[in-house]
């Protein structure tokens, strides 16, 4: 098994993304300094992030785009697929379940859960009632919940995925959640990025 | 003028919120343990974060919230409003134009654009042609422009607004954006928290 930094874990979305594309392109190889002016890093955080899992670069030719894109994607998880479920069906709901880069991963949409279920979903999406999640949840393999309830709830809701035997949680919803240290817990603050644009630089 | 490395930066926020939080709760005092516990960092690296722009910890009575919450807010330039628009109205750029968080943290959504501009807006915000955003931006003080385009049209609208003088750009289209140096770019792909929900860890 490798033991690679979270840093770098972090930062391999966006090699991977840029990979894809080059892969769209034709491209079969392409040197760090190319990577690194895409992507505004140096080239020598490039080559020291892909070596550390043993990237595919040759003094000279660069790397092997299709051989490095298929290595990322085995260290991100991404040569299976994934069951999601949706809990909270406002805005950040709804654009998560529209959102077709997801299905294109290998991360499918099977369902969404609200307290309202009158509201309209994308074709082939069924919202459920909250009510009806435990049930869901032990009829189904799901593999990560996503919350995007509003703030009040988003703690019980969490606390009544873990129960029924969610592992993997991402919360979207505006708050810390508090949960078993061996579930699997991804925050994403909307606002946070905002902040990147905004915070007081030299 | 203070340098705090951008790694630190990028956790500042979940600091921030959560100090919100205890404000709201009415916490005066919280010590370094109890943060960590609740971000799942470690209590050494709290201190080393804030340490690093002089936080206000006191040993044996913790952090003053308020104190704490409105240095990270004034590092963050979060002490004055921002007007931002939405290029692309999809998913994605409604979703954004009804997450109430922003007004709340003074991000102001004043307009968004798209080619098709019969599509339902929340109350309050106007949905323009793309065609206009010129003028637009000539006549308004726009701060932000958040592009939420499909990825094909993403890097000529990028380059269009920047042309238009925009020196900030919050990129969530999926694809990298090329732009001169000197402008201030911030990259979301919406698949990259779901990453580190699948990645193989030991």
């Amino acid at each position: 098994e490798k033991n690679i930094s979270e840093a770098v874990i972090r930062r391999l979305p966006r090699y991977y993304r840029y990979l894809e594309e080059l892969e769209e392109k034709k491209v079969e190889r392409i040197p760090s300094s190319k990577i690194a002016s895409a992507l505004r890093v140096t080239a020598s955080q490039v080559r020291q992030d892909l070596c550390s899992f043993g990237g595919f670069g040759q003094q000279g030719l660069g790397y092997n785009v299709s051989l490095l894109k298929k290595e990322i994607a085995d260290i991100l998880g991404l040569t299976r697929s994934y069951n999601m479920i949706i809990v909270g069906y406002g805005n950040v709901g709804a654009a998560l379940s529209g959102y077709s880069g997801f299905s294109k991963e290998n991360f499918k949409v099977i369902a969404a859960f609200d307290t309202d279920i009158s509201k309209a979903t994308p074709e082939g999406l069924t919202l459920c009632h909250i009510d009806t999640i435990e049930a869901f949840i032990e009829q189904n393999e799901v593999d990560i919940a996503v919350i995007s309830t509003p703030k009040s709830v988003a703690q019980s809701v969490a606390e009544r995925l873990v129960n029924a035997g969610i592992k993997k949680i991402w919360n979207c919803a505006p708050t810390e959640l508090d949960l078993p240290e061996n579930i699997i817990l991804e925050n994403t603050n909307m606002s946070a990025s905002l902040y990147m644009l905004t915070y007081s630089r030299r």
